[in-house]
């Protein structure tokens, strides 16, 4: 179990809050996407692994969650007036995909790690957007988002931790590094990665 | 609204349900991903068309109902005993998929309407084995599963009727003598469609 390790992320750059409350429609407007794309990464694993019980049960759960942020999100956009766009795509997690190696059982372990990182770093900076954005419903949307995606965190952590208890702490090490390394080279824009 | 239009699909080839009932976890496997690509299709459309907040967040309430599904779908093989398999692919799927007309706005249109028709086919044949299904807690599942689909069913023909309200009724009828016309040829197999 992965209870006793926390995802030691590097800190978001403190100048991101000041770009991100900036443009807070622009961050509404991606996060619409990030949404939809965690739950549609969560649904790959089902379809790449249906023989695994657990893990299938567990990101099936995740995605449910993931669809109903996609509908919180989508009211808040209208609540706000602002007009949806087009996915702009994600070169965070892009450059982080292309960390997952390619054979078995290594892919399956990647996936899991890369999509903790994802869910971790989000989780982060959803926060960081709770606790600073003045409008207290907009606020407490955020935080509630903040607290579902740590605990997607840690269910990716868990399930890696279950197919490779000897290999995981270690790999999530190496990944946690070029997670900072993508990250300090990306610039500062209003989304959450 | 659809309220007033029952879809008028062809019915099942009767034979049918003694080869689903046949290899019933055969069935059962197929149904996970089908749940799953269901959800799938439906955040696919978040995707395309992010500007239209009604349709994003009825169908994103709909993946949500599919992403419970697989959970639900997951459980029963488990309880079965029965181990999942990969996606075999779906003809039936990739034939009606193929009907989409490329430019917008009918590529929407058409979106809509075969997804319709997947949920309509989908609920007709649920529906037939929760009706024949011995093992009572089975039964039931499908029939809840029924009765969802249907639901789905209409919610598409609802966003349809909402888009291209002058032209969903005969693009519908079109439509569904070619899905009558695919399922004809298919093969009787264990499995939804």
């Amino acid at each position: 179990m992965a209870d006793d390790l926390p995802l030691a992320l590097a800190p978001t750059d403190p100048r991101w809050l000041a770009v991100a409350l900036a443009d807070l429609d622009a961050v509404h407007r991606d996060h619409l996407h990030c949404e939809r794309k965690a739950a549609q990464s969560a649904l790959s694993l089902v379809r790449s692994y249906p023989e695994r019980a657990e893990l299938v049960a567990a990101v099936a759960r995740l995605a449910h969650e993931e669809t109903a942020h996609v509908v919180q999100v989508s009211q808040l956009l209208a609540r706000r007036g602002a007009v949806p766009a087009y996915d702009l795509g994600d070169e965070y997690a892009a450059a982080l995909r292309d960390l997952i190696r390619k054979q078995e059982p290594a892919r399956l372990l990647d996936r899991l790690l890369v999509f903790a990182l994802i869910e971790g770093r989000s989780a982060e900076r959803l926060g960081m957007l709770g606790a600073a954005i003045p409008d207290e419903a907009t606020g407490a949307l955020y935080r509630a988002l903040a607290t579902a995606e740590d605990r997607h965190r840690d269910t990716f952590l868990e399930l890696a931790a279950d197919i490779a208890p000897g290999e995981w702490r270690a790999r999530l090490d190496e990944l946690c590094a070029q997670e900072a390394a993508i990250m300090a080279r990306l610039p500062l824009r209003p989304r959450i990665h």
